[in-house]
């Protein structure tokens, strides 16, 4: 397999940050492609001139969470600042592969210079963010964007990684989720910056709101707000960007602390080992060649 | 750090083998500890005399899946079958570690010398069944037990590992469990080769039964069975006991063919791997040596 060179990369990459969508693009993909040593060869990418503020944005399916991050876009876009989407979808063990049905409504934001949208299959085998979502954070951080809006699914507790690549968390909810944020709540109640409850015109909308109010004042430490917002109609979302935006200009993003760093490398390191583990695996055809992989 | 030998390990497993109950045990824990290229030389473990019928029992939190692996434990131990159980406990990127709670239920079998019981953490950072359980799975066909229970939480797409190790599948489910069932459904239901409706006193079971069958209707191939249970007064278990056993005379067991080798070989990979990334990652302090990492 011909892999693009260390070379080539810087190449796009320059291409890129000098404004060149095409280019970013393409320097997304021979990020997914190139092997890590060739990706850490671009002193830029890990020495940006500025950091984009990422905010996960993250929720059970079904809570909006595509269509909030659309408006949310519009509104960050009117006011000229350059953001990034990447929407990270989930794939399963029996249907491999991403959902892209929910990304198709972005497209009418195709056009628009201050956007850019990927879509990514969480297609580490192993559950949790692929290495590839780190390190298309990191491009654009490189390429001078202002902030960056990592959609995921928060579904299973590997699904909790949007904590350490965010620098803050955004959790979406909706009145009806009922018994299944019950199960989710222990893990999402920790790692939110933000709640938003979406579809708020609906039976149940405040009663959640104050449930989630409630369960906030147990907690040590910071203090999320809660939003309700109707997404679909861009109800409330003017007051989400604008928190948004005063967390931005508040928060110190720490991108560097050995705690981050690590769960970068951890995530990059299975990156390499997943790549690999296909060929060693397709070898494996009975006992003899199985026990042969560990001698 | 010091680890035990290859040698060691070999006359730790003839001890076990001649029914050295604390050698079992010591076994277990060797496995756990050795570097894979040891245990492989231990040809023993891979051609073993018999191989034990590998029942996986999973479900949702609360579905009362130790007490029927409790309730089974009996059953088969009363007709002398020789019973080996791991019970798998969830781990939580938050709280860390087992949760040991149900397993202090088991204890009244700890004296019955027709079974023996193994809790383990899935300690797997990255979800799935952690490689120990694959290991020790291997050690009780090696030990000459008739029937393995490999007890785990049923939550994520990662939990549905279960499939690769057992030989069939039992899910249990209750009345309760609502939403949450949606949510697993379209996993659990496609794994499961029987299953049990618990806590069947409950209002709401008829119906959970019935919905059951009915989406049993569209699939195709295998025909699960359905049971109601109330295993914690041991309604219901001794038709479940007879079923298992009756799977247990119908099925080859395939152990050896390319899929299942693979998947087992990934998840000792991903053992060997795991065990290494610890010291790796703990050299991170900063950016530079994060990028030595990959240099």
């Amino acid at each position: 397999m011909s892999r693009p060179s260390a070379e080539e990369g810087s190449k796009i990459l320059q291409a890129a940050r000098a404004g060149d969508r095409r280019a970013l693009a393409k320097f997304l993909s021979w990020l997914e492609q190139s092997p890590l040593n060739q990706v850490f060869a671009l002193a830029e990418l890990y020495q940006p001139p500025q950091l984009a503020f990422r905010l996960g944005i993250t929720g059970p399916p079904g809570a909006g969470k595509s269509t909030l991050v659309g408006r949310l876009i519009e509104r960050f876009s009117q006011q000229s600042l350059k953001v990034g989407v990447i929407a990270v979808d989930p794939s399963s063990p029996f249907s491999q592969g991403a959902i892209l049905g929910d990304r198709i409504r972005y497209s009418e934001h195709s056009l628009d210079p201050n956007v850019f949208i990927r879509s990514l299959g969480s297609r580490g085998s192993l559950g949790g963010l692929s290495h590839s979502a780190y390190l298309m954070a990191r491009a654009f951080d490189a390429c001078g964007f202002d902030l960056l809006l990592i959609e995921t699914v928060g579904v299973g507790q590997t699904e909790l990684d949007i904590l350490h690549v965010a620098d803050q968390v955004c959790v979406v909810l909706v009145p009806e989720s009922g018994d299944s944020i019950q199960a989710m709540k222990a893990g999402l109640m920790e790692i939110a910056d933000i709640f938003v409850v979406n579809k708020a015109d609906r039976p149940g909308a405040d009663g959640l709101a104050r449930e989630i109010e409630a369960s906030l004042q147990d907690g040590g430490g910071k203090k999320p707000k809660v939003f309700k917002c109707i997404a679909n109609q861009g109800q409330g979302v003017d007051e989400l960007a604008r928190h948004i935006l005063e967390l931005r200009d508040q928060i110190r993003i720490q991108r560097e602390t050995p705690v981050r760093l690590r769960h970068e490398a951890k995530a990059l390191l299975r990156g390499e080992w997943e790549r690999d583990l296909d060929s060693k695996l397709n070898v494996v055809v009975d006992i003899n060649s199985f026990k042969a992989l560990f001698s």
